[in-house]
């Protein structure tokens, strides 16, 4: 458990530095930043506990949570400007964030007897349900649903540690393994490009939705 | 409770369909499309579960739902651009997992001993909760809260259910006339174009928030 | 437990009333009002309630709280027009429904033995919540996070229940400490127009993502 609690802090800075680079991107205030640091650093391990019945979700009720997001929000905050260029560290700290907790999230779910499938799914939601709160948060369609290979990152990750799990490997082994595979996977990604197919939109799309521009086309 | 589950996957279907649409007309990737797929199929009865204490969630730890809602899912991303005129099979379909939806929450509701107020309300909450969910996703205002009786219809669905529950009539009649009732009421708004009254906007309420136009016109 | 049933349904009907107003101005039919005012009154204390484990929730299973929500929207829909000026109103009826929420949500949470960092942060939970539902649900950026001295407000509202939990002190008078606290900041930050500090955005930042304007200014 204290494996998991390791992987479950780390995850919830990293994850809450990116929850306070968008908040402060949005202009939101000091405290809406550390809001939003502690809603991606935590509303995904939050929502698998209530879905596996872990109540009182740790997040809430024990201070490492808590204390770790508002560190994340405020170093954020003061050290935002001197910064120079944050685009790829937000992705990198995205990816470990994302790595850790779909690890972490499977870990949990098979500790409360889940079933391999509901693991894998944890494990991922664990992974996605901060930034996707995020996201929401400030208004915008989350990056999770459009970008390069990110839940399937974190899916993957999960997978590799339920199947390590059935397999009776060693539970450290087996959660380094699912850590490299999604953060590999999700680095991947991020470095070439990588995406996932998006439906054709062809004539038959554009005649349901017409766009001004294309109305324009037909006169 | 055979019964609860065809009910449940039939509507899981068919909402999922309606999350794959949506995704796809904002231009999300297959993983997008398929997570949507999910939420828009599932949210509402995940929360339904997390509410009444079916813990963990039938649709996460079960494996049919995830599967129908991936098939919907993938379905609908491969034949979309073949589909010619999507808008009535979209709204059919929302109107049809609605009455289903609507039903199976509140024999689920019942089921769980919860009281009738609380077992319409979650009748409708399951009805509603995929698709303000989807449409929260997608960053848009939910159309549950502008349409055309989309919210009565689930309500009168799921009131149905549970006064035929109270005078000990059969369930499966019960369930059938709940899903005519919803289905039909939201049938006729899609096709008479019913919608409910919106709060007049009359120049107190311009005075209130005054707009660039109406400022204009006061010079 | 009266006492916090007054309280929450005190509160339920102030932030109804901020969730109604917030529905007619995007202009929702009648039922997307009152879903409006449902989710503003409910939906911190819904989450409070999932998140300790009192389920069935209570502003479900409750007749009152329903009501009360119905009342509050129903009475803003129909007398909406009539208001003359709405902004103070909204403000103050928001600002009341905070302290009531925060006080009633720390002290539920007390009530279920959660710790007292816990408590503190459900008790904001429970006072921002709905608010920030009910932005979401029109498509905005909760003004919680951009707002003047807003979750602060209701975090110390909630610190002066604890604290005086803490110190076995008399309960109504705690009660109405961390009310007073709550509403007393709240009301000062709207009327001095308190602001908390937004990190700054110097050429770092604007050479990060750099705007249409200043890119015409480097030409």
């Amino acid at each position: 458990m204290a494996f998991n609690l390791a992987l479950d802090l780390a995850g919830t800075f990293v994850f809450a530095l990116s929850g306070a680079m968008a908040g402060i991107k949005h202009k939101l205030d000091i405290f809406g930043v550390l809001v939003l640091s502690f809603v991606a650093g935590n509303l995904g391990g939050i929502t698998r506990d209530v879905v596996i019945g872990a109540i009182p979700p740790a997040a809430i009720n024990d201070w490492p949570y808590v204390g770790v997001s508002l560190i994340a929000g405020i170093v954020t905050f003061y050290c935002y400007p001197k910064v120079d260029r944050l685009r790829t560290p937000v992705l990198l700290c995205d990816a470990v964030g994302l790595a850790l907790f779909a690890v972490a999230g499977a870990e949990k779910a098979l500790a409360f007897h889940l079933g391999p499938v509901a693991a894998v799914l944890l494990g991922m939601l664990t992974g996605i349900g901060g930034g996707m709160a995020r996201d929401i948060l400030v208004a915008e369609i989350p990056t999770v649903l459009r970008s390069d290979l990110y839940a399937v990152a974190a899916l993957a990750g999960a997978a590799v540690v339920v199947i390590g799990h059935k397999l009776h490997l060693p539970s450290p082994a087996v959660a380094a393994a699912g850590g490299i595979v999604c953060f590999g996977l999700r680095f991947l990604a991020i470095r070439r490009n990588w995406r996932l197919p998006i439906a054709h939109e062809t004539q038959e799309l554009t005649r349901i939705v017409p766009t001004p521009a294309n109305q324009k086309d037909k006169r």
